[in-house]
């Protein structure tokens, strides 16, 4: 079976359990999902270079970094600018007179500044009619420029952005008279997050056919939880009908297995609807283990409180 | 049967089959949902200027347009001050003096771009109380005005657009021991789109009745992907319980049919419900045809990828 | 039955039929909710002047009216500015020297207006301490001020705003082998809504009992179109089932019934659910219509278009 | 049983009760939700200083606090400005020459305000390289600073917050013929909420089991009210299969009940979700009462109005 020619079989079938994923996989094994939530399929062909690629950028870079490209930008517009006052000639400027450089390129450079801020002290001012035309072109630069910056400033302040932290591995711990695959979350940021939601999926390569994926919806003991003040435990019992009841660590991991899921929730700072993605992989299955519990003994005035460092701990049982 | 007046029977079953589009379809066939989206059916008697119109206007035309209106704008609103600070008489500016024409329009314009974008250096400023009074207006013009360019110039940025690009063709497809109905979509920007929800539906002039349309919702085998990393292949099984089951090419297409699509998902980059609508004619269905797998070979560091200019090839098939 | 002391069983009973318009209606017969869709219940016990009651006043008043307040408040915050330079005393601003009133005023206060604004000419400079606190004062709120200004300008631009008009009347019409109740609606502004949905309910005073008030939904033969690019009449059939079944004009309009109606969809040029409410009074119901078609004859070219401007025309028909 | 080592069974259970609690309570009785909605639940371990966090709590402070903030910054940056510009020499401003502290400062401190404010009247101006340097950065800095504060001031405005307030106790009240848990609310803003949907939860310690904790859903009579113009009460009939079927006003104390509370709806004014959530614990619980209308006998020309000073008056009656 090569990639283009597909026996019609397998075609229909691979149609039928996509999930956007694709059923090619190669024979390195790759994780579908990054632990950051990011998809591992690049996508060719995109136009080079987007202004939604650009504003998502400049959203997700640090702040240094962002505050790096403004100033920058802002640098570099007032230098090129300061150059134009010079083309414009030795009456452009009322600084300039006998001014020779690089005294005028930096007379021209604050004027610049002056000008693209909308400052205008007016200790330098523009003489003649190319500097006026210059003026007139960067006020219109610099308001629309930083009207762009600040716009962009307060989108990274404002935008909901769900920081829930998974557990380093999911468990298989004992669950009743069974078994559960467990993983557990905490909202990392101080914003809170209610009517959350869970979506579990299992990917695996199908046993037997060559490198085409199977997808399966995993059920949860709970779907949602209303509030999310502290720390939830996701919870799929490996019943008679689980995906998993069959498999044991080896051929999970055999068989490339990948836990994929989806969470979504409402940011009431925000008043707005967020989704966190995030995969276990096979390796990262710990079987036979119980997560730690993440809350701190009360104090003495009944303050309860969740340790969210221990997020991670858990304690190796037998299954 | 005039458009006017309707026999009982005829205006109720349309009411009953109506999607919105209504069911007067003329002679001439038109699509009733472009390629891109937008319905094709007019709606008169709408006031002719509204503010969202505008606004709706300036959000949607290319950058090189929009920034041509913002400039042209910039330069009429100085000329018109320019013209105000003239009428306001010689000592208007203290530029004036005894400056003739159009040595005195450029002054009075670049002191208006001073003004206008708040500069203010100060070479130039209003003598008398006209002036002033032309001063105090155009400072609230300019700073109303360019919040409204910039609230725009942002809300072009950040405005949630899905790009979803759809395969050229719609196919007839052999699927499982039947046939189906597939086209696919592809994600053309750089934003993640999640939980991609798709509803299709078949709309076609009744046989026998003239000119009356009726819709019918497709089944689809899949109406919604968690995930949408690289391309999705709707497929709409055409079984026995399928509108498209005593169907073929010839009658499709006599009948004016058209498969309409909307599909709405949750866009990460903003944190918003986005919707892409479009459409098949009958002549856009293959019929016989199967998709070319859009995945790349995998790379030897075991990457995948997925090239979406393949988005739109097709094999023939006997059916 | 007094408002205070209320039966037991009719308390319970109102409960249990509570909308959240109460039971208590008054003997003079008041729709519950006005055409435009606002309640007709007044709140009292309100704190006076809440923030969230300015922003949502200055969003829904005209343009004309906004520009208005707008330019008020900034010929009066100059005023007052003014003022205060000239407290400042005479050394207080470069132009004052001997300048006597009102000429020291207008030089305030286009000082002022310099300042608020940020262009600051230099031409009238502020020359002692005490106008220096009030330049750094006045800085401060222009800058606050007119970002105010510029959000609420643009929010006004980029609410999304459905303006849904609904037919001047609803009709009872015959429809299938029976009668339904029908009213239409069209989309009167140019972004274009989908996934429409309607909820529709009858509200009457309770026969036999005093005042008190029953409410019912209504069930429509569709609840939800896909598409909304022309119009769409929402039909309730009046089957055994209807409360409408064994109601007429007379007893309608005696029982000072309503027909309450939400609409909710999604506008595509916000991104973002829209809603909108209105009524019909049991006078506005017309017994024995039907809806003229709104679609034009099809163009020679094939073009559909609907003509808004015919939302309201009715015909009159038997029953 | 200590909080780091339970026995397998009651972890298992805890996990399959878990609502994002946990199931540690301190032996002081303390609420789970706060009356205002916020968690009674602390999460250590998160990061000192989050954009969010701080972004969060400008949006929540009262407007006096808010612009404390912003003038004390703006006071601060203006005096470490002129500090720099002192720093840059003698001749940084044209202002300076021989002039002494603390009038020097006091220079520096208002043609910093002239900078930061973009005014720049030019009367005092930079003189040398360094101080045209710090006049760069100053630019650059109160342009983002400005539009930071501006983008928050508009959101203090613009963001949607439902303002619910809940009747100061939940009531035990005849219900038909048995009891039912009710409580009522009222929208204390001018904005409208539509379509609001009510989940009510029952928190207890299990009976016998030390501190462990479990929740139940309560039926409600009506989930949800389309209008929501006057008050609302929400209604949990106690019928055979209520949770609080058996309990009484001892036992619910006992066992340190709460009743959980979450309400979501549709904002009109600002086109969004809201969220709102409260609690009440066995001691707000009034066994045999009853709410007093809120309605006022209707005035002479039929207006209807609610007093929402009435929302907690209630009445008892015998159970």
């Amino acid at each position: 079976m090569s990639v283009v020619e597909q026996p019609r079989e397998t075609q229909q079938q691979d149609i039928n359990a996509d999930l956007g994923f694709g059923s090619v996989v190669s024979r390195e094994s790759q994780r579908l999902l990054n632990k950051d939530g990011t998809f591992n399929v690049q996508r060719q062909g995109l136009p080079l270079l987007h202004s939604i690629a650009v504003y998502h950028y400049l959203l997700n870079i640090t702040w240094p970094k962002f505050l790096a490209y403004v100033t920058g930008s802002y640098v570099i517009t007032n230098a090129l600018f300061a150059v134009a006052y010079i083309l414009c000639g030795d009456t452009a400027l009322s600084a300039f007179g006998p001014q020779p450089m690089p005294a005028r390129f930096w007379s021209a450079f604050f004027f610049s500044v002056d000008t693209l801020a909308t400052i205008g002290y007016g200790n330098i001012s523009p003489n003649n009619t190319a500097a006026n035309v210059v003026v007139t072109v960067e006020a219109l630069i610099g308001l629309l420029g930083f009207s762009v910056v600040a716009g962009i400033v307060f989108a990274r302040f404002a935008r909901p952005v769900a920081k829930i932290a998974f557990s380093r591995n999911a468990i298989i711990a004992p669950y009743r008279d069974q078994r559960a695959l467990m993983f557990r979350i905490v909202n990392e940021k101080s914003n809170e997050i209610v009517e959350l939601r869970a979506t579990v999926l299992l990917t695996r390569r199908k046993p037997g056919v060559d490198g085409s994926r199977e997808y399966h919806p995993l059920k949860l003991e709970r779907e949602r939880v209303v509030f999310f003040p502290a720390s939830w435990t996701i919870v799929h019992p490996i019943d008679n009908e689980s995906p998993l009841r069959d498999l044991n660590q080896e051929s999970l991991t055999a068989s490339d297995a990948e836990i994929l899921i989806l969470l979504n929730g409402f940011d009431e700072t925000f008043s707005q609807n967020v989704h966190t993605r995030s995969s276990y992989r096979a390796e990262e299955v710990v079987w036979g283990a119980r997560f730690q519990p993440m809350f701190n003994p009360p104090r003495e005035d009944g303050t309860i409180s969740v340790d969210i460092r221990k997020l991670h701990d858990i304690q190796r049982v037998a299954l």
